[in-house]
């Protein structure tokens, strides 16, 4: 099943997709949230009753919301790509991970809009879980039990407000031979609210495939285009860290609720045709229509509007 | 006014205190975020109203929540006390800001949560502003009216996860010379989902202190104390940005929603008294009682409870 968020008669509504054309609407609940903390056999059989018999709106023409409207996090692994290794010199033997707020969500087909003050900002094509029943320290072999679905995740990213927020300075640290005293050690830090968190840096969808159409998450195609052409082809084999992993890791330190997005990192592979990296597209400086697509989930497209 | 969330009959309910120690219910308001959204005279008359007679609480025997338990995000500005351009050997001449997920956030008397695995553990004592109005593209002279209060917030801090979520890499930018190709330099990125977002790592409260109360958030007294201590003696007067410099800024790039916490900025002096500074206290080790203190807001108070 593919389940989204859209405006119907104005109002964020539930629906689902019958067809890659024609969606329905599912009344029964009144947003996301609710189907998600529902029981999911009820829910799987609400969701499949309004698909085979309720009115059908063409999926090109609604508007979508990001599938959960507003998750209590949005939680992104960094440079959990296997071609990553290479490039780290030190880095933790876990997954690190940031959080998006909320308000930089966005929905599939509507507008990035990016400003100059910016600068460069580039996609970055994830796949993204969604989290149905929530929890803490969740064991790694239960871990997959909590996937409510997958969905399609674009973490732009402005790797010149990155540069503009980070700190080269002496942090404070306590001092090793005087128990009051402190020593300062020069350090580097970045903080990611701008880089990562701006409006519209988030977009998401178009729907959540249930997790039960997904048979293997880390055995799906994943390309970026620009303008129709391709930038990353990647494969979801290539992930660092699993879903398991992740899910294990992180709700050891962070409970996890339900609707919580996690996005798993960004695809890197480069498309054998050329084009560049992602990292050479500057979306502020080129506009255009970006899409990231990824096998059995759908087509995230959205494009740039100047602010 | 002196506003927030607790639980009533095991439901989080608004209550405002109408003294030190005896606070009322506000059964007009379903929730804060409820009571944010409502024209201001009218949420103050019926604020006001319920202190004068409904029954009554006492403060110290009150479970409390968040303020607002569940705002849309909660923001925080790294290294804005007046003492750190000392510091700074090169950074951002603009507000730098994290976010913290909205599960790290705890009420006032509720424990800290804190396991071995965090390495070390230390407060940081910080002025917080709750958002009524929200926006984007706030102007500066303009900001302070979407203040609806302020609050205590202790921005709890690991610099255990911090120095393990930090990567030293070689980044991926565009080439110089080519359209389509890559160049590799060598970066520091440091991710702060655990070092700033485990659970119980953003004790908030007791309530929130509507800015009519609050004649300048620039001149407040703010005091950390450890099992009775004082650790930090600092004033808001020593904030680098100020409240209006940091909305006006942070709407630039997302949205404020109703609800919304800005955590300012560590307050850094230390007593004269002695005890070292706040990065001396490693709460996991020393367990005990730390307690964030603001002129004229009250006392923010937790316990460490090891998990």
């Amino acid at each position: 099943m593919r389940i989204g968020t859209a405006l119907l008669n104005g109002q964020p509504a539930v629906v689902a997709a019958a067809s890659d054309d024609m969606a329905a609407a599912v009344h029964a609940f009144d947003s996301m949230e609710t189907l998600l903390a529902a029981p999911r056999e009820t829910a799987n059989a609400i969701v499949e009753e309004a698909t085979a018999s309720a009115p059908r709106f063409a999926v090109a023409e609604l508007t979508w919301l990001p599938p959960v409207p507003r998750p209590g996090k949005v939680l992104c692994v960094a440079l959990n790509n296997s071609a990553n290794p290479d490039r780290i010199i030190s880095g933790p033997p876990t997954p690190a991970l940031f959080t998006k707020p909320t308000t930089s969500l966005t929905g599939h087909d509507t507008p990035l809009r990016l400003r100059a003050s910016y600068g460069r900002v580039h996609p970055e094509p994830e796949l993204a879980v969604v989290i149905g029943i929530g929890g803490s320290d969740i064991p790694h072999d239960r871990a997959l039990r909590h996937v409510y679905g997958y969905t399609v995740f674009n973490d732009l990213t402005s790797p010149t407000l990155r540069a503009e927020d980070t700190f080269h300075y002496r942090a404070i640290h306590p001092s090793d031979s005087e128990p009051d005293g402190v020593r300062y050690v020069e350090s580097w830090v970045t903080y990611p609210a701008r880089y990562k968190g701006s409006d519209t840096f988030g977009p998401t969808g178009p729907w959540i495939v249930t997790a039960d159409e997904v048979a293997d998450p880390h055995a799906l195609r994943i390309v970026c285009r620009h303008n129709g052409q391709i930038i990353t082809d990647d494969n979801t084999a290539n992930l660092r860290f699993s879903v398991a992993e992740v899910i294990a890791f992180v709700s050891s330190y962070m409970t996890l609720e339900t609707g919580d997005v996690i996005a798993m990192g960004t695809a890197l592979r480069r498309a054998n045709s050329g084009g560049g990296a992602v990292q050479n597209l500057d979306l502020v400086a080129r506009g255009g229509t970006v899409e990231v697509e990824i096998e059995g989930l759908g087509v995230l497209r959205n494009h740039v509007e100047h602010r």
